[in-house]
C-alpha cells in the first residue's frame, strides 16, 4: 500500500474530476428558462467564450515565446533540462483548461439559477453552488492531476522511479523541471487575473458612467450596450481570474513543499529509508492535496438550506458549515498523513542554528498553523469590509462631509487593516518555521490550500448569483425572483471579500515557500541585506508592486474610457435603442473590453517578468559572481513579496470597505442622528469612494497575488542557472595566495594577493592586514596553519577556502 | 594646523551662528508695517509661541521619561554609559532651540515681507529669504556645534583626546554615547514634524470646511476664527517641522559616517597614523558639515533679484543659482578634504568579499553620488508635481469625469513616481557602496546634507511668503502687494515640493547609514532574511509605515472636526462676527489645533518607539540569543526603511500633484477642447483630490522621514545592549561536544550534543548527521580534526567554535 502512495493523489484527482463531471451534467440538466432569459444567457456565454478565444490566441503566442526562451536556456545551461519546456506548456494548458471548464459552467449556471429561483431559494442555492462546485473541483482536480503525473514521469525519467537509487541531486533536477509546470500555470494566472481584472472593471465602470450617470437607466438594463460585457466581466474576473490564481497557488505551494521535503532528506544525510521509497517527505504535500479534494467534496455536500424563507445569515451558515467541516477534516488528515508518511524524527538544518531534531508531530503543528491562518484572515477581512462593522460605519459617517473625507477614511481603513493581517502572517511564518523549518512553512501553506476546491466553490457561487440577478432584471422576472437571487448575491459579496483574503494569504505563504525553495536551489547560504547590492534590490523589489498597481489602475481608466465612447456612439447612432425597439450591439462592447484588457495587461506583465530577468542576466553579462547575483535576486524577491502583500491587503480591503459603505445607504444609515438614503449628498460621496475602490479591489489588489508568486517562480526557474547544486561543474575555482608582510618600527602591514579562477576567468583580489608586528604575524600564522578555521578573518565560501594555499610569505622591514 | 582640525567644525558653526545673528538683527530692524498688519502678525506670533510652549511641556515630560529609561539601561548594561543621558537631553534641547529660533524669526519676518512688498519685489524677496536664511543657519549651526562639542567632550573623557591612545573599541563607546545626542534631536523631530503636520492640516481643513464651503467667505478672511490657526500652522508644520526633520537628518548622517569611519580604522588593523591624531576618517564627515555652513552662507548671498517686474521664473533662477553654486562648492570642498584628511589608500571590509583597497579618491566619488542624488531627486519631484507637467495635465483631464477618476489619477501618479525615485536611491546605494563601502554611503549622505542651511533657507522662505500674503489679505492692502507676495508664494510652493524630495532623500540615505552603523555596533555578520524570524520582522517593519500613515491621516480628520465645531460655534454665538463688528476668538482655535495635534501624535509616536523596543526586549525575556535578536531588529529596520521610503514618495508626490492639479484651474485649463476655470464641475472634483492630498503631503508623507530615522536610531542605541564589541565581556560561551555515532547495516547516524554557556545559562543543542557509515565517519572525522574549516557543516559563530571540543565519540551498531 505504502509504495503505491505516489499514485494516490492521481486517484483522488480523478475521483474529484468524475464527481465534477457528474455535478456538471446535473447542473446542465436543470431548466434553462424561457426565451428571453435564454437569449441573455447566451449573450453572456458567447461574450465569455469571445474573451477566452482572444485570450487563448495571445496565450499561444506567449507560450511559444517563453518555450523558445526556456529551450534556449536549457541548451546553454547544462543544469536545465529541455523537459522543463514540456512541463511549462502543460502547466499552461491545464490551467487554461480548468479556467475554460469554470467559465463555461458559470455562464451556463447563471440562467439556471434564475430559473430555479422561480421555484424556491433552496433550489437556487443548490444550482448556483453546484456550478461553483464544478468550478472548484475542476481547478483542484486538474492541478493535482497535472502536477502528480509530471512528477511521476520525471521521477521515472531522471531517477528510474521507486526502483532507482534515490539521490538528492537527481531529485532536485526532477523538481527543477517540475517548476516549469508551475510557471506555466502562473503565467495563465497573469492573463486571467490581471487581464480579467481590467476587463471586468472596464466594463463595469464604462457601463455605469454612461448608463447610470449619463442616460439615467438602471443597472443591468438591457438597453445599455455595455451590460452584457459587464456580466461577462463578472465571470472573467471573479470566476476565471480567481480560479487561475488559486490553481497557480495550489501547484506552486505543493511544488515548493516537495522541494523543501527533498532538502529535509538532504539534511538527514542524503537518504532515508521508509515505506514510501525513501521519499515520504516529498510525497506528503501531494498526498495532502489529494485528500483535500475528497474532503472538499464532502464539504460541498453539506452546503444546503431547507427553508424557502431563509435569509442571508442562514445561507452564510450553510456555507460556513461546509467550510469548517472541511478545514477540520483536513486537520485530521494532516495528523494521520504526517504520522504515517514522515520519519518519526527528522533532522533539519536551521540557518545559524545547525541541524535540529524535528518530530513528525511538529510538522503536523505547522500544518495547523496554516489552517488557522486561512480561517483567521477571512475574519480579519470580514471585520474591515463587512456591512455594519465599525470601520464601514466610520466611512459612512465621513461621507457626510463629502467625497474627500470618504476617500481618506477608506484609504485609512485599508491601510490599518494591514496591521492584524501582517502580524498574522509574520506570526505564521515564525511559528511554522519554529515547528519545522521552511518545510513547515511550506506545509502550512499546503494544508491551507488543501480546501481550495471548497473555497473556490464558495467564491464562484457569488458571481453566478450576481449574474442570475442580472438575468432576472434583464428578462423582467417577478420581483420575488430578484429578491431570492439578491439574498445569494449579498452572501456572495461577503464571500468575495473573504475569498480575496484567502487568496492573498495563500499567495503570501506560497511565495515564502517558493522563496525558501529558491535559496536551496541556488545553494547560497542566505540572503544578507547588509550587502549594498542586495539592499538596493530589496528597495527595487518593494517599488515594483506599487508601480504595477498604478499601471493596472490606469489600464482600467483607459479601457473604461474606450467603453464610454462606444456606448455613447451606440446611444447616438442606433435608432430606437432607448425605446427598446433598436437592438444594442453587445458584441462591440464585449470586443472592446476583451481587446483593451489584453492590450493593457502587457506593460504590467512585462514589468513582472522583465525585472527578475534583468537583475539576473545583466550583472551576469558584466561578469558578476553568480552567487552574488542569486543573493541580489533573492533580495528583489523579498522586496516584491513584502511590499506586494502589503499593497494587496491595503487595496483589497480599502476597495471592499468603500463598496460596502456605499451599499450601506441602500438600507439607510444614521448620520448625525438622521436617516440617510440613496440619492443623498453623503451617498454621492460614497459612490465616489466606490469608483476609486473598484479597480483597487478587483484589478490592482488581486493582481498583487500573481505578481508576487510569478516573481518567486521566475526566480525559482532561474535558480539552477545561477548556481546551486551544480555550482562546481561550471565554475571551477582555484586559488593561490601570496602574502607580503611589511613592517615599520611600530606598524606592520601584510598584503595578501589572492588569485583564483572563476568561470574560466582569472581574477585577483588584494587584502591587507595592519597592526603591530606581533598582531600581524599572528594573523599570518593563522592563515598559514590550521588556525584558519578559528578566526575566519578572510571569509570565503567553502569551495574557495578548500583549494586555497599560500605560496609565499615575505617580510619587509622599515617600509 | 592638522591637529586643530577637530575644532574646525565648531569654528565654522560659530561663524554661521554669528552670521545668523547679524542677519536676524537686520530682519528685525525692517519696518513691521502699520497697526492692522502688526496686530495680525502679533496674533500669528503669539499662536506660534502658544504651540511652542505647549509642545515644550509635553517634550519635557517625554525627555524625562526617556532619560530615566536610558539611565536605567546604562546602570544595568555595562556597555551603555550614563553620559548618553546627558547627550540625549542636549540633543533635544539643541533641536528645540533651533526650532524656536526658526519659528520666532519666521513669524516676525512675515509682516516685514508684506511691508517690504509695498515698496518692491526685490525687497520682499530680500526680507523673506533673509528670514529663511536665519532659520537655515540656526539649524545647521546648532547641529554642528552640538555634535562637535559633545564629540570632543566624550573623546577626551573616554580616550584622553588626541594625547590618549587611540582604540577602536573606545572610540565605539564614544560614538555610542554620542548617539544619544542624535536620538534627542530626532525625538524633537517626531513632535515637530508629526505634531506639526497634524496641526497645520487640522487648522487648514477646518478653516476651509466652515469658512470657504459653509460660510462662503474667502481664504485668509479675518472674520474666520480659524484663519490665524491656519497661518500659525504654516509656520508650525513647514518651518519648525521641516527644520527639526533636517536637524535630525544632519546630526544622524554625520554620526553614522563617524561610526563607519571608525570601522574603516578597524579594518586597517585598528589604528592609522595621520596628521589628525589617527582619526582622519572620523573627522572627515564633521569637517564636511562645518565647511557646508560657510558654503551655504555664500550660497544665500547669491539669492537676489534686481527687477521689480520679475516673474516667478526669475525668482526661481535666483534660488537655483544659490543652490547650484553651493552644491558645486561642496563638491570642491569634498575633493580637498578627502584628499587631505584620508589616508591615500584605505582597507575596507566588504561583506562576502573580504578586505579591499580603497583610495581616498573613491571616497570623493561617493560624495559626488550624494550630491547628484540631492539634485536629481528634486527634478524628479518637480516632474511629478510641477504645474504644467504631463502628470498634472493628466489629472486635470481626469477631473472632468468626476472626483473618482481625479482620485485614481492622483493616486496612480504618486505610485508611479516611486519608480524613478527608488531606482535613483537603489543606484545611489549601489554605486556609493561600490566606491567606498558603507562609509561611502554615509559620506554620500553627508555631502548631500552639507548644504542643509541653504536648503532650509529656500524651504522656509515659502511659508514666510505665504504668511505675508495672508497678512496682506487680512489687513486689506493694495492688490499690488498681494501680487508680489503671490509671486514669492508660487515659487515657495515649488520649493516646498522639491524640499520634500530632498528631505526624503536625506532620510533614506541617513537611515541606510544608520543601518550600517547598527550592524557594526551589534557585531552581527549581516542580516540574513532567509531566517524566518528575520523575514517575519521584515514584514512587520514593512507594515508599520502604512499603519502610521493611516493613524496620522485619521488624526488630521479628528482634529479638523473639532476645529469645524469650534468655528461653527463662534459663527453662531459671537454677535456681529460676519459683519466684521464682532471679534472672533482666534486663540480658542489656536488652542484646539495645539492640543489636538499633540494628543493625536501620541499613538503614532508610541508605534514608532514601541515596536523596536518590543522586538528587542520581549524575545530577550524569553531567553532568545542576543545576536539572533539583533538580526531580527535589523530586519525590522530594513522593512521600515524600504516601506517608509516608498510611502513617503507615494504620499508626498500624490499630494503635491493633486494640489497643483487644483491650482491649474486658477489660470484656466483646456479640457476636451474647452477652457475650464475655477467653479466648474471639474474644478470641484480637483478640490476633492486636494482635500485627500492635504494630509498626504503635509502630515503622513513627511512623517515617514521621522519614522524611518527614529526607528534606525533607536536600533542604534539598543545595539550595544544586544551585543557587538562587548559581546565577549558579558556573554561567556563555552562549548563541549559529544558525538554519538550509531549505525545499522546500511545507515549510520551520528548525534552530536553540544553544551555551551551563554550569558551564564547552560544550553544544550542536539544535531544529527545521517548517511552511509562511510559518509558519517568522514564527517565526524572532519569535526574532530583540522578539516573543520574546509566544510563548515556545523556552522557557528567564531567565538563558539574556538572554544568547542569533542569529548566523546561512540559508535553503536545495528540500532
Amino acid at each position: 500500500m505504502e509504495s503505491m502512495m505516489i499514485y494516490m493523489p492521481i486517484v483522488m484527482a480523478i475521483l474529484g474530476l468524475i464527481y465534477m463531471w457528474v455535478k456538471r451534467s446535473w447542473v446542465l440538466k436543470q431548466d434553462a428558462g424561457d426565451g428571453k432569459m435564454k437569449e441573455i444567457s447566451d449573450y453572456i456565454y458567447e461574450g465569455a467564450l469571445a474573451f477566452l478565444s482572444a485570450e487563448y490566441k495571445l496565450l499561444a503566442i506567449f507560450v511559444v515565446i517563453v518555450s523558445v526562451a526556456l529551450a534556449a536556456v536549457s541548451f546553454i545551461v547544462p543544469t536545465t533540462h529541455i523537459l522543463i519546456v514540456v512541463a511549462f506548456i502543460f502547466g499552461a494548458v491545464f490551467s487554461a483548461f480548468a479556467g475554460n471548464i469554470g467559465m463555461r459552467i458559470a455562464t451556463k449556471t447563471n440562467v439556471r439559477t434564475t430559473q430555479a429561483a422561480k421555484t424556491s431559494l433552496p433550489n437556487a442555492l443548490k444550482v448556483s453552488f453546484g456550478g461553483g462546485t464544478v468550478m472548484g473541483l475542476g481547478v483542484a482536480g486538474l492541478a493535482v492531476l497535472g502536477l502528480t503525473i509530471f512528477f511521476i514521469i520525471f521521477y521515472n525519467y531522471f531517477m528510474g522511479g521507486a526502483e532507482g537509487v534515490f539521490s538528492v541531486d537527481k531529485m532536485t533536477i526532477v523538481l527543477e523541471t517540475l517548476a516549469g509546470f508551475s510557471l506555466g500555470a502562473e503565467s495563465i494566472a497573469l492573463f486571467a487575473r490581471v487581464g480579467g481584472g481590467i476587463y471586468t472593471k472596464a466594463a463595469d465602470v464604462g457601463a455605469d458612467l454612461v448608463g447610470k450617470v449619463e442616460a439615467g437607466i438602471p443597472e443591468d438594463d438591457p438597453r445599455n450596450p455595455a451590460t452584457i460585457a459587464d456580466n461577462v466581466g463578472d465571470n472573467v474576473g471573479d470566476v476565471a481570474g480567481m480560479g487561475a490564481d488559486l490553481f497557480g497557488s495550489y501547484v506552486a505551494t505543493v511544488l515548493a513543499a516537495m522541494v523543501l521535503g527533498n532538502y529535509v532528506i538532504k539534511d538527514m544525510g542524503g537518504s532515508i529509508s521508509d515505506a514510501f521509497g525513501g521519499i515520504g517527505p516529498i510525497l506528503l504535500p501531494m498526498s495532502i492535496a489529494g485528500i483535500g479534494i475528497i474532503i472538499s467534496i464532502i464539504g460541498t455536500m453539506l452546503v444546503k438550506i431547507k427553508s424557502n424563507d431563509a435569509k442571508e445569515s442562514q445561507v452564510m451558515t450553510a456555507l460556513n458549515l461546509g467550510n469548517w467541516v472541511s478545514i477540520g477534516l483536513v486537520a485530521i488528515a494532516c495528523y494521520v498523513l504526517c504520522k504515517w508518511m514522515l520519519p518519526e524524527n527528522m533532522q533539519m538544518e536551521f540557518f545559524g542554528e545547525g541541524l535540529q531534531e524535528i518530530s513528525s508531530m511538529r510538522v503536523f503543528y505547522a500544518t495547523l498553523v496554516g489552517l488557522v491562518v486561512g480561517a483567521v484572515i477571512s475574519s480579519v477581512t470580514e471585520y474591515y469590509t463587512g456591512l455594519g462593522k465599525p470601520p464601514i460605519l466610520k466611512i459612512v459617517q465621513q461621507s457626510s462631509t463629502g467625497a474627500g473625507t470618504n476617500i481618506i477614511a477608506g484609504l485609512a481603513t485599508g491601510m490599518i487593516s494591514t496591521f492584524p493581517s501582517v502580524l498574522l502572517f509574520a506570526g505564521a511564518i515564525w511559528t511554522s518555521y519554529a515547528f519545522a523549518g521552511f518545510y513547515g512553512v511550506a506545509l502550512a501553506a499546503s494544508a491551507m490550500m488543501a480546501t481550495t476546491a471548497m473555497q473556490l466553490a464558495i467564491d464562484a457561487f457569488g458571481p453566478i448569483s450576481d449574474n442570475a440577478g442580472g438575468i432576472a432584471e434583464m428578462s423582467e422576472q417577478e420581483p420575488i425572483v430578484r429578491e431570492r437571487t439578491d439574498i445569494l448575491d449579498a452572501v456572495g459579496n461577503t464571500t468575495a471579500a473573504t475569498g480575496k483574503g484567502f487568496a492573498i494569504a495563500s499567495a503570501a505563504l506560497t511565495s515564502l515557500a517558493l522563496f525558501a525553495a529558491y535559496v536551496t536551489f541556488t545553494g547560497i547560504d542566505g540572503i544578507n541585506i547588509f550587502k549594498a547590492p542586495v539592499l538596493a534590490m530589496l528597495f527595487v523589489g518593494g517599488m515594483v508592486p506599487v508601480v504595477f498597481s498604478a499601471l493596472a489602475m490606469n489600464a482600467v481608466g483607459k479601457a473604461a474610457m474606450e467603453m464610454v465612447q462606444e456606448v455613447r456612439r451606440q446611444f447616438r447612432e442606433i435608432p430606437g435603442i432607448m425605446e427598446g425597439t433598436g437592438k444594442p450591439e453587445y458584441d462591440k462592447c464585449v470586443a472592446i473590453s476583451t481587446e483593451a484588457s489584453l492590450k493593457e495587461m502587457m506593460l504590467p506583465g512585462l514589468l513582472t517578468i522583465g525585472f527578475p530577468l534583468i537583475i539576473a542576466f545583466v550583472p551576469m553579462i558584466f561578469g558578476m559572481d553568480n552567487l552574488a547575483i542569486a543573493e541580489m535576486l533573492g533580495g528583489y524577491m523579498a522586496g516584491v513579496t513584502v511590499s506586494g502583500v502589503l499593497w494587496a491587503i491595503f487595496q483589497n480591503n480599502a476597495g471592499g470597505a468603500w463598496d460596502n459603505a456605499k451599499k450601506s445607504f441602500e438600507a439607510g444609515v444614521v448620520i448625525n442622528g438622521e436617516m440617510t438614503y440613496k440619492g443623498s449628498e453623503a451617498h454621492k460621496a460614497a459612490v465616489t469612494g466606490d469608483t476609486v475602490g473598484d479597480p483597487f479591489k478587483d484589478t490592482s489588489g488581486p493582481s498583487m497575488n500573481i505578481l508576487i508568486k510569478l516573481t518567486c517562480l521566475i526566480g525559482l526557474v532561474i535558480a539552477p542557472i545561477l548556481g546551486g547544486h551544480a555550482d562546481n561543474n561550471h565554475s571551477s575555482k582555484e586559488i593561490t595566495k601570496e602574502i607580503v608582510l611589511k613592517n615599520t618600527d611600530e606598524m606592520a602591514k601584510a598584503t595578501i594577493t589572492t588569485v583564483y579562477v572563476e568561470n574560466g576567468v582569472e581574477k585577483t583580489k588584494e587584502e591587507v592586514i595592519k597592526g603591530t608586528l606581533e598582531e600581524v604575524e599572528a594573523k599570518v600564522a593563522a592563515l598559514k596553519g590550521e588556525g584558519v578555521h578559528g578566526k575566519p578573518h578572510f571569509k570565503m565560501d567553502a569551495s574557495k577556502e578548500e583549494k586555497s594555499k599560500m605560496v609565499k610569505i615575505e617580510i619587509e622591514k622599515n617600509i
